[in-house]
């Protein structure tokens, strides 16, 4: 059995405590996973967070800590979020962690995959669960549903050693065709989307925010080449530039 | 095949830190287990327990602290200890943690059965590891094997929930999605495209008959769901509508 070649990152959006930084590197390392990336902490005290990182300060020296989540994953090409499920219409696949190898394995997926985990009170917001292709829940019991970060952390890396090892499946005859589009080329493609649709009248004040994560939903979903993503940008483009006629009385 | 009847103690032993005891409590509620023993705890502070023990309180109020370990395994039918199994002459059976299902299902194993967990700088000592029928081992990469006790705790409570969730059930493959879109809807949704791609000047005579091709291709490609289809139809309709505008001179 081949294992798959993902390349995986962990992202902690939002983290309060710095302990807990620490304590997701040291996971990480338990288990062969290096990279991580921290979106706008809230106490980013990296001496804390390396005091708990026992074996694994290196994780910690080179994470990367950035504003947004878009820039933590802007080159990825599958965007998983964790999630207790508890919160309701979340509109998006749910996805048991014992059963992400045999959906990672059933999609072929490849490259590089980030993994998202939320704030330690609140978890990921709608924002950045519209980012996600699909949400990952690990099967705690409802009695006790909510898991330390770290320990998630832990039990994620876990379920991703065991099941290169364990349950990665020989791949099946692909289709040739371009590898999957990443994160910013469908940005890009949303923001193009957008200006069409707003030029349009599509999208109303209103309703605008929620119709875009709608919007980005649909994309993700389409699960887009990055051949696919450059003929739909070109149509995009030619489209925006016709209506950019309209807008400029030239017309 | 049938879950197996285990009844599962968790045994720290001579755990240094208070709060660890509560990330175990925690990691141990999380995954439906709650039978928690302390075997000579270094400091015995369980108010400290508890403030870690977010949502499992319950779980540190009912552990039971014993002054040796004997006290904690004498009902058990099954003791099973964890080791980074980095010492050498264990002179024991060393079992992946991800193997550990198959094991106690080849063994038909029943009854109590207890997991210790050593103290958080020395692990488990000789005698404690010789009152272990086998040694269990979370396969930690050689570069970083030592793992914090509470995320140590939690994967392996997470895999005795995942063995027992995932030999208890079919594993599910199900996605809700509305269904996948007819050829029909794809073939309204391509000829609303063509038209708005005719009006926007995207669609040369010369090449219009095989771009059509392709886009046609890109939309199967694309594996839409009739939900999607709705959505990008009316997208589609509303481009259409606006760029008629322009036709019909009405801008």
């Amino acid at each position: 059995m081949k294992p798959l070649q993902v390349d995986w990152r962990v992202v902690l959006v939002r983290p309060r405590n710095p302990l807990n930084i620490g304590a997701a590197a040291r996971a990480l390392a338990n288990f062969g996973l290096r990279d991580m990336w921290v979106v706008a902490p809230f106490e980013p005290t990296w001496q804390e967070a390396r005091s708990a990182a026992v074996g694994a300060e290196q994780v910690v020296e080179s994470a990367r800590a950035v504003p947004t989540l878009l820039d933590a994953i802007g080159d990825a090409t599958l965007v998983l979020g964790t999630t207790t499920g508890q919160r309701r219409n979340l509109d998006r696949d749910l996805l048991p962690l014992p059963e992400l190898a045999a959906w990672l394995g059933r999609r072929k997926v490849s490259g590089r995959a980030a993994l998202l985990f939320g704030s330690e009170k609140t978890g990921l917001s709608n924002e950045h669960l519209s980012l996600c292709h699909a949400l990952v829940r690990i099967p705690t019991t409802p009695d006790c549903v909510s898991m330390n970060l770290g320990q998630a952390v832990a039990v994620c890396a876990y379920e991703l050693a065991r099941a290169r090892v364990v349950a990665a499946r020989p791949p099946r005859v692909t289709v040739h065709r371009s590898g999957p589009a990443d994160l910013e080329a469908l940005e890009r493609l949303l923001e193009r989307a957008a200006h069409v649709l707003d030029v349009s009248g599509y999208l109303k004040p209103k309703s605008r925010a929620a119709m875009l994560i709608k919007l980005r939903r649909l994309l993700l979903d389409l699960e887009l080449s990055s051949h696919d993503a450059r003929v739909l940008g070109g149509v995009l483009a030619q489209v925006e530039w016709k209506l950019g006629q309209i807008v400029n009385g030239e017309l």
